[in-house]
């Protein structure tokens, strides 16, 4: 017989599996999943850890590989390490005079809570019931543990509809007038079992299996297959987890919080996971079994309790605490177990938290130096820094809400931010009216289970009325950044009738809900909720350590004094791109921008431009001001000038109803109105003709424009500069920029370059006053990308327009594209991401790096930006960093995003 | 005094000018002009060439540079020249005992004829005058080279209009009843140059000079300043030549041939500059000057005439004639003058030539070993092949119109080739209908000048009235390739009543004619043209050497059987591109393919596709026939779908009247159709803005649409393989290549080669039979170039699409750009060239490199081809091949053109 694989670890074989799996910790965390690894890691470390052994996560691929057989040796190894269990608990499994209780539960490589499934209690029958009885003396313990088992069992393993045991078991409660389960009374609880064997009998059509080992057989078995149940696979894919990697199972002997009122059981973070401060926080109920408090189906106490009511216990507890997060160097979260005054850590792992709580503690771990300033930047997600984004409700809004009576109630504040919407019962009306009606949604339950994932990722925001800080509601809106609340226990959500009820008070599925995540308020009605500043003091300090990290410029887009100033607020070092037509679609400019359009008259023409010119130069003049001292890239106008007049169709349609109604005109006086709309109609709709383009994105704009119309751009020159010489002259350090779009071919730089500095240096000298200013252009053409050692000869700066840069690199057009091929590309896996959303590396990046190693070879100092929307993408900035751009210019709310992302690429190197 | 630079070489001093001009032919004529290297070159080979200098290229740039001043040193070397001349001659420039006449003419590098500016007979006096008379006892002569003398000082140096004095003259041969200027009396003429005198002093405000030395060196002054006059400027743009270059001025002895009958002056060409026959071909005058001949102001005698005439001299120039043709390797381009009996050579060059007659010529001296095969591939300019494919009459229409009494008469066979238009009787007319209003245009002038070539180019054809084969008109037309017809002495072109008269027949402007540049026969009327067939002897020659030579494929374009069949016939090696929706548009399926999209029901689709299947399957049999045992590259359907459907516009404008007529119906009946009618265009118009993009081209097109309408694109590969099949078993050799366009990422063609190849597999299958065939790519997207190597894991051939490929590197939308900016930017100089024309290797070609470069290293026999406009063009072929192409393919009337290129470019190399 040849030597078999390893299938199974005991917890204290922790160093064998460890040299297995190839040394390194991330290596044991695949084979033996998180929570495996992590048993074992805690035996290694003396924290007390209930026997048992992992089987690996290779094993649950052999199974699933070879459609559901265990690979061979596996079998022997497990009835192997039960033994050994045995024998280090002193109990035997099966046995009726110290009989072993099992728990079987899977364990991945990454956290995905409740996703897969549990069994409890294995190795319970007729026989050792009684025993236990006779053993423990506490009927109602095992008849509870009983009837927990063949639940389990039976929805796990069998497949029953886990809702088909709680009819009995209400029945039971009501009548016993039990509030809870606890006070049903043993004989209660053994007929409560019994109705659950024939329900699993019934409803699986094979009876509870007594035999100990075929439980436990069949619970591994139903672990490995709950890797690729549904929920399980909609998390992976939300949560970006591969499917190759299969569970670990965790073989352990039970220990039980229910053996009566020195027994507990609980979940604790070491630090807060919603503030990040640094105090243990949980949860815990006395004489109950763990799935209790996860669940949320009874009101759980806080753990700081736990210190009055067992103090010895929790300082033990605490100890650990420490101990395992100096081990993991990071926040624990840890679910123990105390059986009859006895401390048993069932688990401990990285915890989950929300953003905020993210920063706080990996500052102050990093001030405690448990990590390093390097670790404490790499442990945020940029997204993470996002949040502090968040919307905020207006006090005002919220106050007068207040006042008028529409605050529903208060319930925990899960996960911040302000979220409103519609309110929606269940998880499918969640994502329906989310995302196929487009609309604001707060799903609302009682509590959540793993089944309802999509529909909280589709909802802006999520009430529970049950459930406490670490119950899968607020676990799953943490990790996701949804703003949530949850156990609002005012709340009496009736899903037959789809209504909310509080008091006397009825909301109806459909109406509007407001949510704090913050404060954990809930509101009848629709509050406005504003942006907030990003005064939290630990995100402060960490965007400090990332701006001395860093190694690129994080620059903005800004079109307005206000955004610039808000970015600059942010962070933003200069503003990397102005786009000077969005100042013409303001409601008073955008008549004198159609006037210049359509002047027939030169002298028109040049009126509305010289009506412009002061309004421009008022633009700018703020822009310089917001930004003194910073540099200021303007772009001139780059759109193709149809679009500031009205649609063709628009003017058609228009010409058409005025057409119907001149041949029903009857009045003299209304004809001559008609036909005077129907002539300016016809002139206008002449001139947007003659300006129609069939590839509009490929035409008459940018540059192209800027030549063929040199007056609009002289204009604009003229402005920036003499909204510079004003500046400066109240004392403001103006750094000009001014940009060229849509540059293809190095002569059309040249030629507007000679021309607009011409006007540049004419208006200095009016003004007696010299401006140091630089010229660059755009690289957003791939021929301008291929000849940019040309353009650098005449061009300070460039600055890659990745979104146009894309569009033609791919040849699409976003706007058709997006809303139709592209997404079912990404859909079904032709394309892996939006090339608009993540640079794409393979193309645009490799133009981008022939742009920049050319423009460099021929000016060393070219200094080199982008500014698409690919400067506030995380990966886009890594890769922009590795290309050699020495910024990246973002809209103000990435820019936080961006330095923490720009931080890391450093880091990373 | 350093020593000053060499500005004069005489022309026995060939030797020291090329020494100082770097000792190459071809630097030694830029520095001499041609004309100038020439008469050195022929002094050299002891021509008789009337003793002269010539005044350096590098003279007249010093001029124009120093604003109009001779440089230093310049006139003492023009002086000291004189001297020698006189030395050399036996006579003394102003001297009244042996007076030597100087004729001073321009000389260029490239040849321009009549372009700049020419004095005779310079050095006559009043004293001279007499002197000259007494020693040749000719008066008639002697005044007569007076008159000219002060006619064409007076136009050329200052600038009188020279129409002022055909006026004189004409009054004085009215009274004298003489038909020319040759039955003048010596005292007729004599008052005449009193006449011209007196015009010059009243128009240009300074007398006459009578002073040798001003006359010379005022007209060595009007000639340099000619290089930079309107028309040599124009002509310089229409040819192509640097306008830097400068000309070089010769001062040559006059000679006569207006000495008596037994002086006589010629031009004459080596052999037929029409037809390229092996004999000499010109014309003379006997008694007359060389302008005589060349303004075509006298009817010319056919050279061979003089053979009669003068049979001495006819061999003695038929003698230096080929001695002249050995020694420059070429036909020439001869001037000469016998005075009194003595040969004199004036001038000789390279002579023009139809493209025709180029042919026959290059192979003719290549088959007499005079040249190379290669040099002979060389001598023709790749445009020029073009010509042979210019229409011709249809025999039948020209009998008709012959019967008709539509022939209007019969004139010289300058240049080839049938036009037809409406006649404009000056250059802006012609210039005007031409290009203004897109007319077609025949100019006629009684006789064409330098000024009218505007008119020209714009022209299909050129009728004159007057003038020879070496007329201007004649030249021209030439060059450019248009057919013309010169010196039909039956047209009178009256220009005041702007009409042209044959007999009694009246020929208003405006009116259409038509001539054959092939037989020099002019029409009243449109006749009917077509294309004739390559099958010209010499071409055929040629082009088969070119096969030979040449290292690349030549391909052809062709959607249809006849097409394939035509190219082939042209030469071609193969099908690079058919574009299978041209099949579409056809009358009888356009609508199946509108069902087939609009569509609801996907059985109603599938029954369309039913119904195309069979179409396409012999759209595709038949090609494949005509190209038995050549491959045929098919591209699967490219556009988007909205382009077979009516316009948006066409159908809001049926809409829009159906509505107005809907409000003024009156009868039921009538109600009723319009609202059907307005239903089904409403439908329409709803898919139609279904499929409307902002940006088509970047759009739902090409691979894109055949991943998205499955069903479309495996029905054309359906019918590939059912058509290979079916004319397989006919004994047909196929070879199918399936080519998928519009390709941006590797997925999108690994994605549709699985698709499609399991289709052909079943259609093989089904057939039973085995067809070899390969599957490829377009490379027409910029991110398709930048990730070759990718794409060639999936492709056995990739094609350049350089049209799409020049549009999207760009950012150029074609059909935008080329009515607009871009045209703009090719006449302002932004762009030197039209990149959709000509490859622009910078940016295009830079990317077919990587392209190219990348493909090959992950598949190293990629075969690759381009199958844009470009593969006709000789530059972009060269620029291909350069690259590393297998093959261009192009229309089928370029491929002989791109034969002749490709074999250059390999010559090249």
């Amino acid at each position: 017989m040849t030597s078999t694989k390893t299938w199974v670890y005991l917890f204290d074989q922790i160093a064998d599996a460890q040299t297995a799996a190839g040394g390194g910790w991330d290596e044991t965390r695949a084979l033996l999943g998180g929570k495996g690894a992590n048993l074992g890691e805690m035996t290694r470390l003396g924290v007390p850890v209930p026997p048992g052994f992992t089987i690996t996560t290779e094993a649950c691929i052999a199974y699933l590989d070879e459609g559901g057989r265990f690979p061979d040796g596996l079998w022997d190894q497990v009835l192997d390490a039960v033994g050994k269990v045995e024998a280090a608990a002193g109990k035997t499994f099966g046995n009726v005079e110290r009989p072993l209780l099992l728990s079987c539960r899977s364990g991945a490589k990454f956290s995905m809570p409740g996703m897969m499934d549990t069994v409890l209690n294995i190795g319970l029958n007729a026989d050792v019931i009684a025993s236990l009885i006779e053993l423990t003396g506490d009927p109602h313990f095992v008849y509870d543990a009983q009837r927990r088992l063949v639940q389990m069992f039976g929805s796990v393993v069998l497949g029953v509809d886990d809702a088909l045991f709680e009819a009995p078991l209400a029945r039971f409660r009501e009548r016993a007038h039990a509030a809870t389960d606890a006070e049903l009374s043993p004989a209660d609880l053994q007929a409560a079992a019994a109705e659950f064997r024939k329900i699993v009998e019934r409803h699986a059509g094979q009876p509870f299996p007594d035999d100990p080992i075929t439980q436990l057989r069949d619970s591994i078995e139903a672990v490995f297959r709950s890797w690729n149940g549904k929920r399980a696979i909609d998390y992976r894919n939300a949560a970006g987890i591969d499917h190759d990697l299969g569970t670990a199972v965790n073989i352990q002997t039970m220990v039980f919080g229910n053996m009566g009122d020195d027994s507990a059981t609980g979940v604790a973070m070491s630090r807060n996971a919603t503030t990040g401060e640094p105090a243990i926080e949980g949860d815990f109920l006395v004489n109950a079994q763990g799935e209790d408090v996860v669940a949320g189906i009874r009101a759980t106490r806080p753990i700081a309790e736990l210190a009055t009511e067992m103090p010895e216990r929790y300082e033990e507890f605490a100890g650990y605490s420490r101990s395992l997060e100096q081990h993991y160097r990071n926040m624990q979260d840890m679910e123990f177990t105390i059986e009859r005054g006895k401390l048993w850590m069932l688990q401990t792992r990285d915890g989950k938290r929300t953003a905020q709580a993210a920063v706080r503690i990996a500052v102050d771990q990093a001030d405690e130096d448990l990590i390093s300033r390097d670790e404490a930047l790499m442990r945020i997600k940029p997204e993470q820094v996002d949040t502090f984004l968040h919307p905020q409700f207006v006090p005002d809004s919220k106050q007068a809400a207040s006042n008028d009576g529409a605050l529903l109630g208060i319930g925990l504040n899960v996960a911040p931010g302000a979220a409103v919407g519609v309110v929606a019962f269940d998880a499918d009306v969640a994502q329906r009216w989310a995302d196929d009606e487009g609309r604001a949604v707060i799903m609302a339950r009682p509590e959540t289970k793993p089944d309802d994932v999509h529909g909280m990722l589709a909802a802006n925001g999520i009430v529970t009325s049950r459930g406490g800080r670490t119950s899968h509601a607020a676990l799953v809106a943490r990790q996701f950044g949804k703003p949530a609340v949850v156990g609002v226990a005012a709340l009496d959500i009736d899903l037959d009738e789809r209504v909310l009820r509080v008091g006397t008070r009825v909301v109806h599925e459909g109406e509007w809900i407001s949510l704090d995540g913050n404060t954990g308020e809930i509101f009848v009605g629709q509050l406005e909720v504003r942006t907030p500043d990003l005064d939290n003091p630990w995100l402060t300090k960490l965007l400090g350590w990332a701006d001395e990290r860093r190694d690129i410029g994080v620059w903005t887009n800004a079109d307005t004094p206000a955004d610039a100033a808000l970015a600059r607020n942010y962070g933003a070092e200069g503003i990397g791109l102005t786009r000077t037509e969005h100042m013409f679609f303001a409601t008073d400019r955008l008549p004198i921008v159609q006037r210049m359009i359509t002047a027939e008259l030169l002298a028109d023409q040049r009126a509305a431009l010289d009506q412009l010119l002061p309004l421009q130069r008022g633009d700018f003049a703020g822009l310089f001001r917001a930004m003194d001292g910073l540099s200021v890239t303007i772009r001139l106008i780059d759109p193709p000038l149809h679009e500031f007049l009205p649609s063709h169709d628009e003017l058609s349609h228009e010409l058409t109803d005025l057409k119907i109604r001149l041949t029903a005109a009857s009045d003299l006086a209304e004809l001559d109105g008609l036909l005077r709309d129907i002539e300016v109609r016809e002139h206008l709709l002449e001139r947007v003709e003659e300006l129609r383009e069939s590839n509009p994105m490929l035409g008459l704009r940018g540059v192209r424009l800027g030549i063929m119309r040199p007056d609009l751009t002289r204009m604009q020159v003229r402005a920036i500069f003499e909204a510079a010489c004003e500046v400066a002259a109240e004392g403001v350090v103006v750094h000009p920029k001014v940009m060229i779009p849509l540059v293809s071919h190095v002569n059309e730089l040249k030629f507007q370059r000679e021309v607009l500095e011409a006007e540049a240096r004419s208006v200095m000298e009016e003004r007696r006053r010299e401006i140091a200013y630089e010229f660059g252009t755009m690289i957003e053409i791939p021929r301008a990308a291929m000849t940019a050692a040309e353009l650098a000869e005449f061009a300070e700066f460039v600055s890659f327009g990745t979104n146009d840069l894309t569009q033609m690199t791919y040849g699409i057009s976003r706007d058709d594209a997006e809303a139709g091929f592209l997404i079912s590309y990404i859909g079904n896996g032709l394309l892996e991401r939006n090339p608009f959303a993540t640079l794409d590396e393979a193309g645009v990046g490799a133009l981008m790096r022939l742009a920049i190693d050319g423009g460099r070879r021929r000016r060393p100092d070219l200094q080199v930006g982008i500014c698409g929307e690919h400067g506030g993408d995380p990966e886009s900035i890594a890769l922009s960093r590795k290309l050699g751009v020495d910024y990246v210019s973002c809209s103000p709310p990435r820019v936080p995003v961006a330095r923490l992302a720009a931080a890391q690429a450093a880091i990373v190197g």
